[in-house]
């Protein structure tokens, strides 16, 4: 029977075997689908498709739901899974969580008879994945530097949320920072919160740093401003491709530049999966 | 002659004097009307409207630009300064910055002619602004209070640009902050920079607070609310009118509640006075 | 009969007054004498030292105990009450708490058969108060300035207990924090904090501050020094006297220094009294 | 000849390597001896101990000159180099920098004919390496642990340089920081950081951590306490050996402990060279 504390969980990454455990530790009844190849996940009872339909309204996909548009994300299951009209039949009326839902309803028409919503695309789930995302970052700056960030000259170029949270931390653990930003609001924020605040088109005239953190999709550091950095610099790729660096310049130039994507899934699978569990949460409030 | 170099500041109170004072620090010439009761401002020149007229290019008029859609905001005026279609025919083709500009937009069509801009509804102005606005209030708690901040259970209520300022600056000085806030993208913010959160509509359960800053421009703390509240708990109001206190009922129930309106100009006007001059710079860039 | 759970409160100012509601908050009954003055302390009961003697082991004076050696500290007694020998004789056996409580031992040798401890000398009691005396500090700075803390250009001298704390203070405010010291340690500390450091030794090179601390009771800022500061520098004395400045070479060369003592008492009393208890019940547990 | 720009490197690690090229980035003349097996250390000239003497006064041993008491510290050589007589007559007169230079003294009575000076046991030298100690302790637990730090709750025990910075540190990450420790006014410095303070004898009380780092030398963790943790909770041991954790009891119990000694050296050599370089710096301005 169709029971209000059962969620679901089909397919995913380790982000949804986290999510699955701290549903169970506050006392939902969790199936699952897709973890055969995972070490059991306690307090879970893995399920089929169709028994998950029985059983649950809410159900969780994976983000994002498919990579390839056919298959689900799944790299726990022993066997592939098609997305085909069948599955989404019996999903009729349920409520699909998911990220990037959109890749899921372009799978069949008979989704539209489900209530799909994303929570991938909330505001609250980004602000709260940028804490992941900079502390993965600083992880890797310590790991790749025979420095500290402490006393260190940190460059955050874009001041979204990464950036905010970055700079943020970078100050808290003692680094000299400084923000590369466009817009006047933004300069001000960066100004009063005590960073060195830099026009992001007037980059060239302060180029002394240990640390660049880039969080702009949009290429920034070409060749010539690339060729004014130390070889001691170590520059982090925190934005989506193609990111802000020309790669192969920085390499004939032999700057160090790391490119770290998805950081939340990869450094802090357990956090990842508890920020999909709140935003759900707060779309069930809603 | 005209000269792009030449400011003419038309009126204004301590913040405008002080931008003329900044100007002139930065190599300007500026030329002033509507000062002739306050002190000297050095290396300023005083001059009619007329003659400003003729000199300069850029007019800067203050924050608000009339108070009462008649008369110039003229504090340091020995005369009234009536707002005629004379002095708007006089401008025509100027730069006029002002704040609130609407209103002096209202008092003559002639105003058309020229190039009317608002400083006062510029993102950064605002953001730049909340820095003298939570010092005043900061200033406030530090005087009215037995006790320290340091240590103290500080409410913040409200997250955009002062409650920000302001949250971070209590939690520099040591105080365990709670911010109340509605939007959960805003509550993920509060979190993240390890400050308690509150749901605005659940405040009934916490109660027990040694200062609370409202920046909310609503009724949140009705009665019922504040009976909850110590007699020790100082308020201190930085929303604008009506604000977001029960007035009456708090003063009945012993509770101290301070308004603290216009800060910036009050506490601080030479900061004031240079956040006007660095919007009206940006301003001139774009 | 004598009983542990009373206390005697002899003598005092506000931050006494504060110590004895703190005490009957925790449970305490508490007697008092010379506060006849004063509003009632709702709770306490007041009595005759001989009456306190007879109810009370734990005695608790005054910081200082007497100003002049002659009479006890009690702004808030009708009469001047004589520190004699009659006096000590009726506290033998008890356990006196005061501050500076040498002064009081000197004024009969009848308090050798009294445990008299000094709460005023111990390290904690000086860290606490570094938190009132550096808030009372940004008080005056923000009340007598015109611009902001937040962004201004601060020097701290000396890095003691007070030293540190206002530059963290100051720092959490968004000030640009300069620390001068001597000890390459202290030096060391200031420069991990992310604070700019200064050789106390070699400050004239480094004198462009909105507003300087001065902690350190030695004259630092001579003539020559003085004379190098703008006339906007706002400067907060907080050593005690002498203290860091040449106040007539200051006055001529039109450079304010505001003298900023004992603020603990003065600028919260409650916080400064519940420091005083702190510090005794850590005596007590001894 | 004996030129005073000259410096000599005998032996020692990467810490040692980055010494001699940021003494070579400040333009003195770098001998270094022991380091045939490491790349070129780019501006240095490699030298024998008799020429190394012939050329400099300040000569620069490593931290510690020796483990063995036997032979030189210098894993970057190709032969092992004995502690002799004959070593220790050729530096007659000079100036000897080491760590731990009493093993040194300790090899030939002729080490008394130069002047041995110990820059490990400096107090600018043990603040300065808190530093990357602290910032490898925060890289381990980003590394081991599958959540973020951001918003955990983290246990500092110990308040001395380490566990000063570390939960500073741990804060400007946005843990929630809580530090044990014993005298009332490290607890009063922890209390007005705002950092949760916790008596280091009453820790039972007190268990629910997602990290504790350890920084006192003495057994604290011992079974009883840590059957009271949650297997989740990753614990750093920072003191040295015997440290505070009971490992067997720990490994029994399912908790992990992860040892993390000499962290300067290996995280950060370069840092840690550069410490060398500065307390030099700071000894010969004596």
């Amino acid at each position: 029977m169709v029971e209000m504390n059962n969620f679901g969980i089909i397919g995913g990454d380790k982000r949804q075997i986290y999510l699955a455990k701290s549903l169970v530790a506050d006392g939902y009844n969790v199936y699952t689908f897709g973890f055969d190849q995972a070490e059991e996940i306690k307090g879970t009872i893995p399920a089929s498709c169709e028994e998950i339909a029985l059983l649950c309204h809410n159900l969780i996909f994976p983000l994002p739901v498919t990579f390839d548009g056919v298959y689900l994300n799944a790299p726990y299951a022993k066997e592939k899974m098609l997305l085909t009209d069948h599955l989404a039949g019996q999903m009729k009326g349920k409520r699909i969580f998911g990220g990037m839902i959109s890749r899921l309803k372009a799978t069949s028409p008979l989704w539209e008879q489900a209530e799909c919503l994303d929570y991938s695309t909330r505001e609250e789930f980004a602000v709260q994945n940028a804490v992941p995302t900079a502390e993965g970052a600083l992880e890797i700056a310590m790991r790749e530097s025979l420095g500290t960030l402490n006393g260190s000259r940190c460059l955050v170029v874009g001041y979204g949320r990464i950036g905010k949270v970055l700079s943020d931390m970078l100050a808290g653990l003692g680094a000299k920072v400084t923000v590369a930003a466009r817009k006047p609001s933004d300069l001000s924020w960066i100004s009063l919160h005590g960073y060195q605040c830099l026009d992001i088109h007037k980059m060239e005239g302060n180029t002394d740093f240990n640390f660049i953190f880039n969080t702009v999709p949009a290429l920034i550091f070409y060749r010539k401003l690339l060729s004014k950095l130390s070889t001691d610099c170590l520059c982090i790729e925190l934005a989506s491709t193609p990111g802000g660096f020309d790669f192969d310049a920085a390499e004939k130039l032999g700057i160090s530049v790391i490119k770290a994507a998805s950081l939340p899934g990869k450094v802090a699978p357990k956090a990842a999966g508890e920020i999909i569990k709140n935003t759900i949460y707060n779309m069930l409030e809603e």
